[in-house]
């Protein structure tokens, strides 16, 4: 078994030991050495966007100093969510391994597939109504930031 | 225009002021008052997830002590990029208002729109390589959290 995958995976069990959430772990890799790991924490800290993909990002985000994780790689013990999926392209990763899929997470009821047909317009049950309102005042800060000379674009 | 909308633009112009992160502010209301405000901080904490609704909703479930916002409202000045979108329905969200569009935002540099694209199969240009490996191992926490008598499923 991949090294970095096993830690994954101990974290995610360590995570259901410790009552602190779902039975995920996720790590991340700088130059071969581990700079972060984590489980998923969303019952413990009463965070709903504390998956271990994500805190694991923060964690490597805050010890190298960048959002920019370019030179990183992650190793998660099941496929990412969407969210956790569009933070690692936040991060600029460019390698992501994954141990079981979204099926083996749905199977034990965690229902980051349905997410995925949203997103992917493959179901017409929607959760989240969204409605567009005040599109015009909601531009103003976009031609600030357009017009801003001394910002950092990232 | 409408008030919750107008602080979330009034956070995102605070944001550009103080060099924190884009031009995106984002407002929690429940029972009809605004309970966390935030605006982009990506740059400012070097966290690549540190959206306005990630924080947001991060400072809601912390006021409220639970990650379910299922009875809170978000306001926020663009539409959510995909990591957001997902959070919103992690924490079980009914209904999200947006102002401007991920259109309004690639116009100005940010590029949602493609992990929108990415997530909808609609771009074969992938910045993240997915490699699967060790689906078995990765399976046992899946089984020890199955078997877990005292787990709080969420």
């Amino acid at each position: 078994m991949n090294d970095f995958m096993s830690i994954a995976v101990n974290e995610a069990e360590e995570g259901i030991k410790r009552n602190h959430g779902g039975p995920f772990g996720a790590v991340i890799v700088h130059k071969g050495k581990v700079i972060a790991k984590a489980h998923n924490c969303v019952i413990h800290s009463n965070d709903p966007t504390a998956h271990a993909e994500m805190l694991a990002i923060r964690k490597a985000s805050r010890k190298l100093k960048r959002f920019d994780l370019s030179d990183c790689e992650l190793y998660t013990s099941c496929e990412p969510c969407p969210m956790c999926f569009a933070a690692i392209h936040w991060a600029k990763m460019k390698t992501m391994y994954f141990g079981c899929t979204r099926e083996d997470a749905a199977a034990i009821g965690f229902d980051d597939k349905y997410i995925y047909d949203v997103l992917g317009c493959k179901t017409d049950e929607l959760q989240v109504e969204q409605i567009q309102i005040d599109r015009e005042s909601c531009l103003k800060p976009f031609s600030s930031w357009a017009g801003k000379p001394d910002k950092k674009p990232y």
